[in-house]
């Protein structure tokens, strides 16, 4: 196993379609973790969810995140990030953002059709700010 | 999006060396998500981890964990399983399944190898019965 360096960190993070396993706490302090797309922005890694979901209420309630990514092959890798959370509901930067990440997991040409569908009042923008980033490459080495 | 059946829920679970993204809660309140190999016994999941590790501490001190095992390519698939945890310590069965979780991911050639690895004092069998499965194809369909 070894660290892998910040840029290989990032380039890890986006590659591909590589989904993000958010981890948060239930209100009855269980754990749940589900799978999200994302990008960047900026150092802070973005998403979109709906205020109805209970990924969003929990992340509302706690402020605090877990996302994990990793290369279920081997010699596999894995990078583990644990942030705090901000909330934007602002309908521009929904859509932009909703818009950039359609691109990135269905394909550019229907990168539009996610902006619309995920840019919409209710949906929000939620924004992970790393405080501790674990980052290991070939593990079962 | 559709769901899955039982079987195909459970194929999706062992196919591959498709990884485990565990959840777990800190002694702090705060969500932590990391891969696991595993395989079934019966109708539990089933892993091997180090009593110093904080996943284990975490899963004894609280029962509860979730896993979560996706299919990160178009049209993406997720199985998410909440559990109770159970936890054992006698060397034969954490060899016995640290065997035969090497040998599914690390190839049959290298499962004695592991079995041996991980079969040792310090060592523990996690559990995860599970109490609801979510089992999601094709999401973005």
């Amino acid at each position: 196993m070894r660290t892998m360096t910040d840029s290989e960190t990032r380039a890890f993070l986006l590659e591909g379609t590589r989904t993000g396993k958010l981890g948060w706490v239930g209100k009855d302090g269980r754990p749940h973790v589900a799978p999200i797309w994302f990008t960047f922005d900026g150092d802070d890694i973005v998403f979109n969810t709906h205020e109805d979901s209970g990924k969003f209420k929990a992340l509302r309630r706690t402020g605090v995140a877990c996302l994990l990514v990793d290369d279920d092959a081997p010699p596999f890798s894995f990078v583990k990030v644990d942030a705090t959370v901000s909330l934007e509901d602002d309908l521009v930067a929904v859509r932009s953002f909703a818009t950039k990440i359609g691109g990135r997991y269905m394909g550019e040409d229907r990168a539009e059709e996610f902006g619309a569908r995920n840019g919409v009042p209710g949906e929000w923008l939620v924004r992970l700010t790393p405080t501790k980033i674990t980052a290991a490459a070939e593990v079962s080495n």
